[in-house]
């Protein structure tokens, strides 16, 4: 089972993973906690490139190459292996983020995104999508106070130097994603405190198992 | 216009670079050099990740994203740039080289490979492309006195690991490429002397200029 983790910075993502797997743990599932872009030891040279704000040339296109490669590498190395010895996967960002960030919010071309999500996915897909849903503004808020507490860098992130307006954009890109897949994706309303986000996840995480199962 | 070089190690592409210019500036002719992977500086740090024989790893799909997102950004910080202010753009190597080693010779799908050519060349194609073509075992050899003689590192290169039924596979892969469009593709016979393969680069650089003026 593949469980992905979506939604705009500071909307929580990171916070909840460790609860995931707690809870999984506890109902006897081996699960493996995951990341993109940067899980591999070759996608954290990929996501070093695609991070440094010093790279501002990078253009869109080579970018979504840059992330399609993190991803074939990804799924190559730890994904695909951890799935076929049974472990429940849990990644904190996958390929519905390129769709939000490079598509929707960037406006590169959604049918050239999707081509090159078949070439890297073939036919796997996440069993379940947890969109932790949440306002900019208060995405933002809590990312820079996480930078002023020092739990994070300003270098750690490009995404912190865009525009409010961008971050809409990604939002609505996941929120029209969502739309369309409503068997796959959850959505999470992302404003409520920790302890009640993950409630709902672990929620639709029981009942998605239970129909596996069933 | 757009001039491409070609071939396997050792073939004598880089030995010809200078030559070229220097024919064309003579003629009064712009002319850039470049080549891939590489030119740019993001294109550097791809390279790295691509040639350090430390990323084993590697999957040939990850492999295929990088090279691809290399030459995305070539194109959009170099080649495209330069061919609009009007120069003679030359560059070591270009998106036949991925079908070649990629395709021809790792076995990865011909179609994926071209679906990814129309995203990042969109309708740019080179105007001329020089094949240097020679048995592998005598490009070896060149390349191995290039080491010998301390001209380049053995770290330099990825390729010189694979076996020799590999740069064949490689060869087999250009000249399939070169039968497929003859209108595009001149062969030049590499195992001739520096001087001889020049002069044969020179007619067929100034054939080509002499048919896009009349
Ligand atoms: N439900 C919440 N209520 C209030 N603050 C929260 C909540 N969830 C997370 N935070 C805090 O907000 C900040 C960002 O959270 P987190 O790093 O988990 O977000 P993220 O979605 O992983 O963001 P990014 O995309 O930048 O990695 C952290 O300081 C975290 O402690
Ligand atoms: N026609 C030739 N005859 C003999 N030696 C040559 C000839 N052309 C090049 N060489 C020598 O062979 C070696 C490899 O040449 P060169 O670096 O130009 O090849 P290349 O095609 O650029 O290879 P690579 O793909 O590894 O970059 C060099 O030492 C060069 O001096
Ligand atoms: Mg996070
Ligand atoms: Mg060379």
């Amino acid at each position: 089972m593949l469980i992905t983790l979506e939604g705009i910075e500071g909307s929580g993502k990171s916070t909840q993973m460790k609860r995931i797997a707690a809870h999984l743990e506890k109902k006897g599932r081996r699960c493996v906690l995951t990341r993109e872009p940067g899980d591999t030891s070759i996608g954290k040279k990929i996501r070093a490139i695609l991070l440094d704000p010093e790279n501002r040339e990078l253009t869109s296109l080579a970018e979504l190459f840059l992330y399609a490669a993190d991803r074939a590498q990804h799924l190559g190395e730890r994904v695909r292996p951890c799935l076929a010895a049974g472990d429940v996967v849990v990644s904190d960002r996958f390929f519905d983020a390129t769709t939000a960030y490079q598509g929707y919010a960037r406006g590169l071309d959604l049918e050239v995104i999707e081509k090159i999500h078949a070439m890297v996915l073939k036919d796997l897909r996440p069993d379940l999508t947890l969109l932790l849903d949440l306002p900019p503004e208060v995405g933002l808020k809590r990312a820079i106070s996480a930078i002023e507490s020092g739990d994070r860098t300003v270098a750690e992130s490009r995404f912190e130097n865009e525009a409010l307006v961008f971050h809409e954009k990604v939002r609505q890109g996941y929120l029209a994603l969502a739309a369309k897949e409503p068997g796959r994706f959850v959505l999470v309303d992302a404003t409520l405190t920790p302890d009640e986000v993950t409630e709902e996840i672990l929620v639709a995480i029981d009942a998605r198992l239970a129909r596996s199962k069933g």
